[in-house]
């Protein structure tokens, strides 16, 4: 089994060595190949997604993903930036469905800004669809206005689109997530102002009928940034666009006040995928040695259960974390007092150990 | 001065009762003329916004508005629906300025989700452009889909727009704000990914040169979405779209715990504006005369300030609220134990004795 391995940009590399740690001593037999992707990339290669780097996620079961951007590359042209590689790998991969849990580990309870009754337990998984809506669709730019009050005036311009099939394969995969967890799907929409999310709407709608088992409920958008706040643990999956996606993905992690403990798994349809931990590329700490590295070895505990197979090797992983959290053992953004600080490699080396 | 009111559905007419006689005891000479809208336009006239309402609130120099949408009109087509009505409203008169407070009462700290030392003293105001973006944008609507892998499939579909002079227009009245404030205003974005908002990031960026004395700094609205999590207060003014505005403007509201204290002001170019709480209709609870009707009062409040040029007054409200949030008065919504729970009628007449 192959596994691309793409570090990136700041704390990309540091935190992406203790996962791949991880992954060499479970005793199975990964070949792993690396290659550089964003500001990297761009430094190596002239772009943040070199071809080298794409032939080779393509070739690969599955991609380890880092994190990308630093300052150096923020005066780029936006085309060169450095997520454009992140953007351009979705789409060139397929991989429309993003599954991003948010959870909140007992240990870690205090470290939400929320009161410990509103968000102890918490345990959502948003699945975000991810090479479709305004992200992508066609056309867009900057043109003249052609129309209205400010016609003849330049305007910045943008195309949200869903078209069926992108929507019925989206809503498949959470239906499927949802009969494996709480059985309850909430699927975010705005289609009280857009024909796009009347749209969406109408076809989860129907192919909830596959899904009998699963209840089906339907949330606005804006609304859903409310509960998320007002009371997070009311949902079991949240499934929704690229956009709102983005937004309340981001949202519900912070809610756990841990996000450099949340992995994420980018899938396209035949479980191949890319995964990476849901935090940035935080260049202020890289090369500290301070980095949290856990968001990046528990997506590589998501790689093994979706894209290769191997759930009981997940489980190790999964179980090894939550050793390392009941021993106090914590890095800086977790740390609290009464627990034990250690740096991005200690924390690695003692999750091998658990394991 | 003639206030055109529209109490529309839900708990909105309870409310705006208390609001009507809040302005009556100010000794000031208003005109008032109330029109049906909403669900209310829809059962009178066929139409959620009917003629004469609309040229009521046309004709009128401030609106004070409740709330609309109940359950009986959830199956109405799209274009009769309840918040057509308000979606016309701005639209027509021009709104393009929506200004939403989001303030936690000292009185009010423990009802938010949040751990007091994230949220207590909370003071933000969010400035939502109102009247373009992806909520107008023309073309729109279900066809067949043009290209891509899904050709030939039915597609919804939206355009996201913004013209130079439209956010010309939203980046002036923020300075403005944030100069009267604490003179930082934080410009939400997706300039990373949209070219809308890549050109809404420039033109903010150009007419900061006229307010040297503001800080401005941009953010992603996935990461603000976060930070309203992680550190609210960190926030002074916040400008942004309408599609991003309707989520964090939303999602800051929450964070108080007690969205029926939150008014908001919808204004045109010459401060004619519309006026209404920031919560909804609430048909759960309508006619049970247990809402809260502080937010529509202190509406009633902003339109004294903005619109009416009554400052004096408006501070007036503002200062009886106060009070009788301090003799513990609550209505069910914000009661915690040793409070005195009281009804609609009941909290409007105190806000009208503490007056
Ligand atoms: C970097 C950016 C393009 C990206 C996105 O908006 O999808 C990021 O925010 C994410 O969520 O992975
Ligand atoms: C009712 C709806 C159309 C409206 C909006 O999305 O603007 C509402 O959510 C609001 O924020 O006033």
């Amino acid at each position: 089994m192959k596994i691309a391995i793409l570090p990136g940009d700041g704390i990309g590399p540091e935190i992406v060595a203790q996962a791949v740690k991880v992954l060499n001593v479970l005793g199975e037999k990964f070949e792993l190949e690396s290659a550089p992707v964003g500001g990297a990339g761009y430094a190596a290669h002239g772009h943040p997604l070199p071809e080298g780097t794409l032939a080779l996620a393509k070739a690969a079961d599955a991609v380890l993903f880092g994190a990308v951007g630093d300052y150096q590359y923020d005066t780029l042209e936006r085309a060169l930036r450095p997520e454009q590689a992140i953007l351009g790998l979705r789409k060139q991969l397929g991989l429309f469905a993003n599954l991003r849990p948010a959870i909140l580990y007992p240990d870690l309870a205090n470290a939400s800004t929320l009161k410990p009754e509103v968000v102890s337990g918490l345990d959502i998984l948003i699945i975000r669809e991810l090479t479709g809506d305004i992200y992508f669709g066609q056309p867009r730019g900057v043109r003249e206005c052609p129309d209205g009050a400010f016609k003849g005036q330049r305007e910045g311009y943008d195309t949200m689109r869903y078209a069926e099939g992108e929507i019925r394969r989206i809503a498949h995969v959470a239906f499927q997530a949802a009969q494996k967890r709480g059985k309850r799907l909430t699927s975010v929409d705005k289609a009280n102002v857009l024909e796009t999310f009347q749209f969406w709407k109408d076809i989860v709608t129907d192919v909830h009928k596959e899904y009998p088992d699963v209840a089906l409920e339907h949330m606005y958008v804006d609304n859903a940034a409310m509960q998320l706040v007002r009371a997070p643990k009311k949902f079991d999956v949240i499934v929704t666009g690229n956009m709102f996606g983005d937004i309340l993905s981001d949202q519900a992690a912070m809610l756990t006040g841990s996000i450099g403990m949340l992995p994420s798994a980018s899938l396209d349809a035949n479980n191949k995928g890319l995964y990476e931990p849901s935090h940035g590329s935080a260049p202020d700490i890289a090369g500290k040695g301070i980095a949290n590295p856990l968001a990046t070895i528990l997506s590589a505990a998501m790689m093994l259960r979706y894209s290769l197979n191997k759930a009981e090797q997940a489980d190790r992983i999964e179980n090894a974390v939550k050793h390392v959290l009941s021993q106090g053992l914590r890095t800086a953004d977790i740390y609290e007092a009464g627990t034990t600080k250690v740096g991005t490699e200690e924390m690695g080396n003692a999750v091998v150990k658990a394991l």
